[in-house]
């Protein structure tokens, strides 16, 4: 089994073929761990889509009152968007049961990069060993991929994508067709493993939500396998 | 001061520009361990140019004759070249006094990509420590450029980027303004300073150069502080 990392979506384009690939696509600050929160919580599922333009248009298409936008631009709320992207909104309360409609500018354009893979699956922190056990079942090669920040390295996509490997390596007792990236990932988990909370808040990403009164969020997502769930991308959703 | 580190040029679109920047371009395998050790060697000045066809229209234009051709594609001397880019070639008696014109796969046009800089430095293992020092004495904002292999990040050139932060760390006491990815590789740099030579040879890059019988340059390139040379890379040229 291979297993890569691509530290940011600007990586891929090097890549000829994710046809035969199991992705993984991680934005730890925020979008995938508030995508986890909302299907944890009970939300149908999401539509992940790159534009402002197309949610709206999405739910439109479906009803609006069917649905909820959500989403973030320089990580606030969009304009006339029910919730933002700040996974403590997405409580069971508001949630459970309903169609979502998401944007955000990092998370879910990485999703859109690799729609063309074989399967895509969404991690963050609150769900890196489910992921990992779901994971260790398949002999196909593996490709993480980190939503990094404004198309930039992001230290705690890079640990979770690290993590990832670590527990993968736990379950499968084989690294020998990793990566350089995948090497590098691990060092960075094993190194920053006792500091997450920390170390999110020194991030770049953590620095500038709490910044902007997002101090929860970065609590919030920096928590270890809080949930047992998959989240898979496919047709343009994200669903269990 | 600023510090912030590219694992990969396709990480530079990102970025709005590099006009007020101090860029050190780094390619450990070979290309800018090769540079150092042409330059330590007396060679006059190298052409650092994209193409194969750039290369060869230099040498017609300066007279083949005043020139050494240099560069590899698939990590093998071009045909009608006068060297490859083992540095193991660059010996003194073939470069010293001489022109080189070079053109590599990732370090050539790592250097073409960041021209726009104020000012753009080479580095490699063999002259790292140089290169820090000459670092030292700006207040401009610094930017890490590793070549990387085939547009994906390189252990290698990430051990070297985090070295040059931790020798500038240790000269200026200061790390406020790191960005993750110089966080990154500043942990990747402490890791693996004391196996070196073994994680230089478990990269993708030192796998391939073993694999073709390229052993000893995975060796040579993997000494720190061999040289106190700080080439330049300016007009297309690196030069001391």
């Amino acid at each position: 089994m291979r297993l890569d990392v691509f530290f940011t979506p600007a990586e891929l384009q090097a890549r000829t073929s994710l046809a035969e690939q199991t992705v993984v696509v991680i934005d730890v600050l925020r979008a995938t761990s508030t995508m986890v929160e909302a299907l944890a919580n009970g939300a149908r599922s999401i539509f992940a889509v790159p534009t402002t333009d197309e949610a709206v248009r999405i739910a439109q298409n479906i009803g609006r009152d069917q649905t909820l936008l959500t989403g973030e631009r320089n990580c606030v709320r969009i304009e006339g968007f029910d919730l933002g992207n700040s996974p403590l909104e997405f409580t069971r309360e508001r949630v459970a049961g309903r169609q979502l409609i998401m944007t955000t500018t990092n998370g879910t354009a990485a999703l859109a990069s690799v729609a063309s893979a074989k399967r895509v699956l969404v991690a963050s922190l609150l769900n890196v060993d489910a992921v990992a056990r779901e994971l260790a079942e398949t002999d196909e090669s593996i490709t993480l991929v980190c939503a990094g920040r404004e198309r930039r390295f992001a230290l705690e996509d890079a640990i979770c994508a690290g993590t990832l490997a670590l527990r993968l390596y736990r379950r499968q007792g084989r690294r020998k067709n990793w990566s350089d990236a995948a090497l590098a990932a691990a060092q960075l988990a094993r190194r920053y493993v006792h500091s997450i909370e920390r170390t999110l808040r020194r991030a770049a990403a953590g620095r500038a939500l709490i910044e902007l009164g997002f101090a929860r969020d970065v609590e919030f997502c920096g928590r270890l396998d809080v949930y047992d769930v998959v989240p898979w991308f496919r047709d343009r959703q994200v669903a269990l």
